[in-house]
């Protein structure tokens, strides 16, 4: 699994407060803690109004860049900052995220065309979140389409296929996993990537079902996800499922995992 | 999820303790506990040599019956010991187990042909476990057509399809979760259970690979499992899985279950 770091966001409190309170310190520890645990990308997300975002962004990216080498995920609703935040990073990373919405692939894919830097994409547009997995997968057609044209590689592209809160849902996530599914079957080399967490969303002991949500997911193709590599419990998991699903011969990476350290006491 | 709850076994020591010392509350309590807990059946395993077996599940059996009214599941490796035991139940409960090998079927299924007893049959015979999903089938073929002949309905088994260790197999869970899905395929109505733990021998932290296993083999149509209904992680993914799962509309029984206090703290 290629694990996208997500504590530094400044919609977490903690986050918010060391922003304000120019905690470089606290910051730094986040991003080192992070990359140690074996996150792919440290996912950097001002939640700032307006112009002050760059700031924010450029000042998080920049103590980010003096602990870890670890690629950053430039993490904002506005693509143009997105597309900003890519001169900021010393290595390529991941921009997150672009849609189908507005101009956000004309703002960010020509910034990134002929980089190794990836991109999210997830699949909604104008008209909002499809209900279905046939018209998410029209979404990404344009998405590939559009890549072709900025001759991104596929595998340059890690899919969203937009996990919603389960308790809302009259089928389960079912939805999602077909298009997880539908996905991998149009372009096998593309990563899909989630945000599990959604999944619970007002339910009590949400862990239950975010653990539950990613084996299922992984099991129909999801590779990546923006998780807190911090949470050992989460670790763990993900090394099981890894090994359940046929990735791991004779569990040798969870057994290498336990012992570096990853999960366990 | 229907749960065989597994505590009063004879091999786990400190039940061997209770049973040589004749600590008769330790054993009430467990069997209280479990059926406090949800379980469907009470799984009573003497887990003693020879004639000495008959005499430890008579105390086992008496003592549960006399904290709970949940059926018993009748362990024994035994069969006709299983066929025995019957008789010192009050109401019908759950034979553990029967298989293709020697004369198993025969010494039980006369024992709970008419009645409501439920039977467990794994799927191996003299040649042993088979390595494929279809042998597997075909043992089970042999079973149903035992079932038809003494007018056992499909329903009244719980097929088991021999969940075996992950570190030692080469294509992960596979095998077993192709053999579920090919037993619900062939027969709606039966009931698919399995000793789920098996799967984590000899690795660190079997929890996380019980746990993924539990997920993807209740995908693949596992509607029961034998295990700790005391284990409150176990329980709220049991409750997190079927909702995932689209077996529980607007996640009611989930939050019905937390606000039980069946999970959570």
């Amino acid at each position: 699994m290629i694990i996208v770091g997500e504590k530094i966001n400044g919609s977490i409190p903690s986050v918010s407060k060391a922003i304000s309170e120019k905690n470089a310190d606290f910051i730094r520890n986040l991003a080192k803690k992070q990359s140690d645990a074996g996150a792919a990308f440290i996912d950097v997300c001002a939640s700032a109004p307006g112009d002050a975002e760059m700031e924010v962004l450029a000042w998080l990216i920049g103590l980010v860049q003096e602990v870890t080498d670890t690629p950053i995920s430039i993490d904002s609703p506005n693509a143009k900052h997105c597309a900003q935040a890519i001169r900021l990073c010393k290595k390529p990373g991941l921009v997150n995220s672009v849609s189908g919405e507005g101009t956000k692939i004309e703002d960010v894919f020509p910034a990134i065309a002929g980089t190794d830097w990836k991109c999210i994409a997830l699949l909604c547009d104008d008209s909002g979140i499809p209900k279905n997995a046939e018209k998410r997968l029209t979404v990404l057609e344009t998405i590939l389409k559009k890549a072709e044209t900025y001759k991104i590689p596929s595998s340059h592209l890690y899919i969203d296929p937009l996990v919603e809160m389960l308790c809302t849902s009259e089928d389960g996530v079912a939805v999602v996993l077909s298009t997880i599914k539908k996905i991998k079957e149009r372009q096998a080399d593309i990563h899909v990537i989630g945000a599990a967490s959604n999944v619970s969303f007002n339910l009590p002991i949400r862990k239950y079902v975010n653990q539950g949500f990613i084996v299922l997911a992984m099991q129909a193709g999801m590779d990546s996800a923006i998780l807190d590599p911090l949470n050992r419990d989460m670790r763990g998991l993900l090394y099981a499922a890894e090994a359940l699903l046929g990735q791991d011969e004779f569990c040798m990476e969870y057994i290498s995992a336990f012992r570096a350290g990853l999960f366990g006491t």
